[in-house]
């Protein structure tokens, strides 16, 4: 089938992201912060910046920057227990609260930040596919703000500049043998191969983490999706720029 | 010092409230849902339907109201961890719990909500003072249109009535010897006396849970704090009244 | 019906504390101890004292007060599953404890104890209702056992005074449209409106806690709770005199 | 030195145990009990009767005896965390349980107790040195009495026998050389080898859990050891005839 | 630097395995196992087959294939405290043990594979980089033997077929600007960017897990990547096919 | 039955050991490792050698010495939950574990060790009964070579002997009325009585630790299982001459 005569559920083609906001400063108590959504995916991104590092960073010279990801019970279709009321993270938590870490990491530089620790909350308020993308592309603009905070107070340095590049991601994925941006839940549930692509405002890849579903894929369908994810997040680096500037 | 003389660092006179907004249907998920406000404290709050009891109500004949409350990391001014990387649901967030689950199902009658269960969860994005009360006035909005849904999708029967009234609550507390409503957090850390009430539409009181925090306090200033509370609660329930009629 | 002319089923009158016994110093190990009962509910507290304060609180000249509560597995009618083993401690667990611990900081001026701490341990040897007040009314006991203790150890100040009023507690509850004083566990069970009161040796609130278990309360119903309840805190008053100065 | 020219500290021969009291009947929640002491050391012992058995016992006609061992937080000379606080029973705590748990089953005909369940709590109250054998050796009284009450509810046969023997236990150790019965704690921290013994009512031995703490020990102190804790378990086995016919 | 020119400071070429053995039945216990090694890497991989499946499955025909990876705490170079005794599973863990699971399960038709169930367990003896891929290999050569095994006693079909292709993975990376294959801890610790691939045995994906730990990298970088892991996995292949003839 | 007429299922006499192989320096990591089986008992056990102590015994001029038992998942006939799943180690995990440090530290001088810690790590990859002390016996070879390894490195002074003794463990057993030595797992679930016994070189007892499964034991069967055990661990006391000498 021809991927321009592909009409999705949502109107969409197969290379059109979903409807973007970013709502800057969304928290009166964070140094930064961000309600994302993509479509029916609302995230809301906090980014904490505190003086100090952790101990084992302690005396480098250094800064740190970690993230944490989660759901509220009712973010999704059907209510899921809490992570708290478990009394342990799940697997999936604890990976896309790395894979966001890792990818502002690649954006930072971390002498630059001096010995300073931001944290990163990112909490889906609710859930429609592509919660770890829009949180890596909101959790940028919260990062953005506090280093600035951290600037605006003196902690870093006038003449430092923590962050080298931009970062945003977007979800691709394969469905009946076409390749498609930005999966709502209801295409990434039937998606034979679905990939999470992270990449720099200067088109570098961050993170290329594609996953056979369904059936494995070859090359040349990895290449169609690489594609694809880096249209996706050239337009997203819009959105960044349009927040960041408003 | 007269009551009528003092100015609260917001501009509120002692017995009026903060703004209140109540934006009824937030979630695209839930069967109700309610983003609450009062000031700078924002509460999101869901209500889960679902058809069935736990295992030990069954065959009674009875449904099942309960609440979880949790707060997000970075709603507060300095960031707190999460419950759920600590393995663990501190003392604070089980008593709110069930605060907000019992001044719930004083207003509910189980039998005439059948063989269901609802769940809310509330989950404080904002704090900024009287979060358990904005939990439980916006808890009553989102389980009001969950009981709703269950009408109409007949999991409740036609002529059943299990809202028998309504419900909400607030806190006041005394300050340099002055009772005062609603409590911002920079009020509710100086209070001598600080108390939650929670108050049924028809003006009975659900819960009293006054605590000296500083000063035992007498029977006199007591009363004056009830009487606070019942008039705060009954604004609270114009609130809900607007909003459900919305 | 008249109050009066109520007769319960152990014979009490409406207002009348079931009998009380107080075993000061039944631990041969803590620094201050006793074991109390309220009918059939018995609860053993020690005061275990400690020179220096939690980290947070150091070098602030000021010592620290806290409780833990705890029920043994078969304090109750049938066996409850150790919390040790369940790997997490309840709601009502971390509720009780909380709320013992605000009533004796109530009474304690924590600079005139100096930079000690003291850890307060109420674990229910058998249950039969009031378990909570009973644990409040027995650690006030323990607790000026361990402040005299910490006096003549020379960690206290010879001109300090500490403790500066007594503490009791005790429940009350309304029955049949009757408010009554010290409800055993039979009663507990049956009560519309269930209160705990926690009031000072002079007569003042630290803590008034009531709930509406069957059927909201006014105004006029919780007066006369409230009245019942100092009533019977300041019996309990002297039962404390009478074990301290045995 | 000559066994018979010692002096132990609270004037004992080194075959002598502390004074053994045992209170039958101290709870009156449970369907057996009793509080033990060995001296200072004082164990709460209850027999929690149930009818049915653990799900991988089912359908096999026979019943089950368990135990759980604690102690409370001031039980000792300074104050140990509870475990429930911790989240996690330390390895002690599961040791001991595990031992109480075989001794009973030792003297038990489960097929005789039918599918019923008896758990026997523990509860150090205070700990002054063999807090495991006096725990064994009261829980034998509160499970005889278990048992008694199971036959007269009819949920044992009248022709069953479940209790094939008694079963007792007490701690042995080598100090300065000497064999020693019934350790408190300051012997206990200065014996080169501890034992406990395990004894049914016939002088048939249950367990034999000797430890070299400080110096390995050889065949001549093992049988030294032995001889005295079979003597000890004897006394107490008549302790435990008086307090079941008392 | 032109990569035939590199020599690796195990004097492998840029584009060679480390020495591959695979032990296929190690274990006696299990119904399929191999101790695998990548040079200093070594991995017991068993597989569990059991009859049946887990409950939300029951009753679909279908069956699971399931996988847990951990470490031996001396396992790395220093001592890693172990999960148990935290009491929690790293993230890390499960990633790699989530990663795992999908890779078999890319390889297997449930419905052939009947309602059975098959857990890998892929523990890392020894430590020396890429423990994921050499897991995956291994089990992929457990699972064979354990649905083999299946099949013997016919709880598989003897016409089904539940294995569809084989699978295998390897780590490349690129260091000093070198695309290599098969990195072992040396070089993992200075790589820019770490990719693990995991191929079918026809040669498709499935799965791509590429970070930039160091730099970002384009696309002709990741092109590099895949060819060199490719052929990786094609030589790993051969010692699947060699094992499972032995 | 004479003891010389039994034929056990493996073909032993009653009084004869199972194969026993112990591949000294199994680990590549491990500052002493060996590989060790009795027959189809598999232990492989770590050696951790650190410089310093844990804060507790900071200061005080000596070192420490434990160690950590576990068993892989699949170790056993039919697969266990890993305790790191279930997030809390069991009580036969911590028996065992404190049960190994002990034996280890009965022939350790601490003052001779010098502040430096060894942590032994006994993991069991295949079990056939008798692994706790098929642990005792290889973690006594790692040791050793941690030792040398530290006195190589000059953390143990040239003049320091830590190691006072040697140390070996066996299980002995009663079955159908006949002592045995060394029990398989299919011997084990049959014996009434079941010992293990932990040896010095010396030949003096560390640990004597009966359990009657079945049937109680008396002091004639406690002496026969005592002397076996003594015998078996003097041939395990030659095999560890042996690896340490290789």
């Amino acid at each position: 089938m021809a991927e321009n005569a592909i009409v999705r559920a949502d109107g969409r083609s197969f290379d059109q992201l979903r409807p973007v906001t970013i709502e800057r400063g969304w928290s009166a108590q964070a140094e930064g912060s961000a309600l994302i959504s993509f479509g029916g995916t609302k995230v809301l991104c906090t980014a904490s910046f505190t003086n100090g590092v952790p101990r084992w960073l302690t005396g480098k010279g250094k800064g740190w920057v970690t993230a944490e990801y989660a759901m509220l019970p009712r973010a999704t279709n059907s209510r899921n227990d809490r992570e708290s009321v478990k009394g342990r993270i799940g697997g999936r938590t604890h990976e896309i609260s790395r894979l966001i870490g890792r990818a502002l990491r690649a954006v930072v530089d971390t002498k630059a930040l001096g010995e300073n620790t931001i944290v990163i909350d990112c909490d889906v308020l609710q859930a429609d596919g592509g919660t770890r993308t829009a949180a890596i592309t909101g959790a940028y603009v919260a990062l953005a703000d506090a280093i600035e905070w951290g600037r605006e107070k003196k902690f870093i340095g006038k003449n430092s500049t923590p962050l080298i590049d931009s970062v945003s991601a977007i979800s691709v994925g394969i469905i009946d043998g076409v390749p498609m941006l930005d999966l709502p839940y209801v295409e990434d549930v039937r998606a034979e191969t679905d990939m999470n692509i992270v990449v720099t405002g200067r088109g570098l890849f961050v993170e290329v983490q594609g996953t056979a579903e369904g059936a494995p894929f070859d090359k040349r369908e990895l290449d169609a999706l690489l594609e694809l994810g880096v249209k996706g997040c050239a337009e997203l680096r819009e959105h960044q720029i349009a927040a960041l500037e408003a």
